[in-house]
């Protein structure tokens, strides 16, 4: 079945994000002979995780299996699978089931995940989203909350499971508090009998000055006065200090809290401390301007994994099309090296910073023209709708927001998976 | 919150599939206040519950919130839980978590789960299809198996990936092997590399001498035809006699197989069994003609659970359109009982029988109007279509069917949920 010639030279592409597809896809006509690995079998629409996570969307609407995205790319193959170690003396990639990629040129993207900063007995307390499965989960945490509420008789218990904190106040909080609020007050109500959804408490929780810190200030102002006017208590300044299966402590106060969700800090993928480089704090990886790694002009590093500084020493920032222009800017190193030419140093075009709030509310920065509110809400989905892959995809998450828009309902509000420890989980009668 | 007088009589209602849900919404203006009590927060719409397995569908195409279908119906309260067992003796249902339900009334609706026929280890190895979990777990072992057939390298066992069995040739599996001969031999032609998909074998296994039995010959006939044309093997009348990890022995013949889905057996569900009368050789409840239990005029059966005769001495069937019937029967009954009048004796209005079998595939027996191939599952497509609850989910579902069409795309090719044991479901470091 492989029309790819196996004496052409091999790129191996660690992680199908975007910035593994999108270098992936601008060598479609190169020489090359190209693996992409990935451990899931789909390419991922971060930026509209959350609305999985708060049942906005499904799973499918903001996927599309990479077997699809590059089935007419003959020079592809594509193998589902989980890279454990790299080996850049013997340019190899080694498989969790003991396969060995052997590559002439590799590109590392295998993005970042949650960092609790040393304390990660807090991630079973307080899960993050990175991938569907954490949304679906987030998901199905959010919604048990309002039920075991619902079934519980005892005051100070049935407060607790209508305590709410979501932990960072960047894009991905704020999304998900301003959606939680919403969910709270509008999508539930009327739908229970023995509590009210809307005395629900939503807290937003950012331990630095304020919420949205890579927007100029007064839009983080915005933010905020957008979020309570929404039903979200926004606090910052204070520091989570604790988190356990009760609560959280904020500063010295302990907060009674069933549900509580990490949106904080972004630790780089473990992979690339086999590269055997300095890596940088978050353990991502310091690459040279054209993007590879230093004594290794073989290997690249894109998107979030990759600490690359723009002209005026700012780090580029770990954003989707941060991603994409490094995996087109590695596309075009690697064809440059194919012909002897000398790699140019990346630049970042920086085309904005957009962040959704909820119902109609986001902030808007680009170039200097500030933008909020409905207006703001309005250009975040239409670009958000246009950058996402397959038309079908398009048509069917503007149905759902026209329908969620009209009727306040999310169609989503399904709870999937079992519970751990539950009846159902138990094998079946010998 | 609540607005049910406390006074009034109490119906608990367990299970919210076609029976529970139609005999709840029959009583809106009754005097009786409700509970609605289901382990799933979720109406779903089983009919379709193969498409979600296949990908063709995303879970909250095919499924409805309980609260949400119900939010205007004031005396009624939902409680997500698991009955564990009924007291009919002291009147109560008792949950999982230990709190009692009293009821004056009770209508018990808990359906039928899979029968392995004694051979319970089976399940292990060929998982059946009657939740969304189910549903989601089965579209997972369906489509790994294809992405282990192209990252092995050892012929026999690249062989038994792409072998796949379906074991009963009722709707469900009918359906099952059409659409997976379909995704086969189009959804995921030119996808892969090292594998042909379409050569994987598709295995359709009934032990009896015909496919949908409980249509008429002819149309089994036309049915099994069909299945061929789309590439589906068919085998009748040679049982499976044993089912492990590596695959089954079909007769005196063992076949080495990856990936075998069971929708042979139906079993009712264990909760009848508290009820303390004679069950039928299913576990399913023999009813009156009313459907209340033996000797307990206070407690319904409705749907799968509920064994009846039709007037010709046949059971009903288990199928919706019969639930459905059998839910507003009880309402009616209830209602009687209440004006002390005596409640009328079931009877079973049976519209015809459906089948679909695969792209432009379906077998359809109206009153003796019997039709097969393109015209058949258009009718197919409309009934389901139009069946389905909720304005919005009709709408998404007949886009993603009218791209798949077209496109001959699966659109929900996600694969979710974490394998057992690999490295992603490792505890965090400590």
């Amino acid at each position: 079945m492989s029309a790819a010639r196996p004496d052409r030279p091999h790129l191996v592409v660690i992680g199908g994000g975007f910035a593994g597809l999108w270098a992936t896809r601008a060598l479609a006509w190169s020489p090359l002979r190209i693996t992409l690995v990935d451990r899931s079998n789909h390419h991922l629409f971060q930026p509209l995780l959350y609305q999985v996570a708060t049942a906005g969307l499904s799973a499918p609407d903001i996927a599309a299996p990479l077997r699809h995205i590059l089935r007419r790319q003959r020079n592809v193959g594509i193998r589902l699978g989980e890279v454990e170690a790299i080996d850049p003396q013997a340019r190899t990639a080694t498989l969790a089931d003991g396969k060995a990629l052997h590559y002439d040129y590799l590109l590392l993207a295998t993005g970042a995940t949650h960092a609790y900063f040393g304390n990660e007995q807090w991630a079973q307390h307080a899960p993050g989203l990175k991938s569907l499965d954490d949304a679906l989960e987030l998901r199905r945490k959010l919604l048990l909350a309002f039920e075991r509420a619902e079934a519980c008789d005892d005051p100070a218990e049935r407060a607790a499971w209508l305590e709410f904190a979501i932990v960072g106040g960047g894009p991905t909080g704020v999304e998900l508090a301003g959606t939680l609020a919403e969910i709270a007050r509008h999508t539930l109500r009327d739908q229970f009998r023995n509590i009210n959804p809307a005395t629900a408490r939503v807290r937003l929780i950012e331990a630095g000055p304020r919420v949205l810190a890579s927007f100029p200030e007064d839009l983080s102002e915005k933010a905020r006065r957008q979020l309570e006017k929404l039903g979200v208590e926004v606090s910052t300044g204070v520091p989570v200090t604790d988190i356990n299966a009760g609560g959280y402590r904020l500063g010295d106060t302990y907060v009674h809290s069933r549900t509580i969700v990490w949106a904080a800090g972004v630790a780089a993928s473990p992979l690339a401390r086999s590269l055997g480089v300095p890596l940088d704090r978050a353990g991502r990886v310091p690459v040279e301007p054209d993007l590879s790694v230093p004594g290794h002009p073989e290997i690249f590093v894109g998107g979030d994994l990759a600490a690359v500084e723009q002209a005026d020493g700012s780090p580029v920032p770990g954003v989707a099309p941060a991603a994409k222009q490094m995996g087109r800017h590695v596309a075009r190193a690697i064809q440059a090296r194919l012909q002897g030419a000398p790699a140019r140093p990346f630049r970042y075009r920086d085309f904005g910073n957009l962040a959704t709030i909820g119902r109609m509310a986001a902030v808007v920065d680009i170039h200097g023209i500030r933008l909020s509110g409905v207006l703001a809400w309005w250009f975040w989905l239409a670009a958000h709708v246009f950058f996402l892959i397959g038309f079908r995809n398009r048509l069917v998450v503007l149905l759902n927001w026209a329908w969620a828009y009209w009727s306040y309902q999310r169609a989503a509000r399904i709870i999937l998976g079992r519970e751990p420890g539950s009846a159902r989980d138990a094998p079946p009668p010998p």
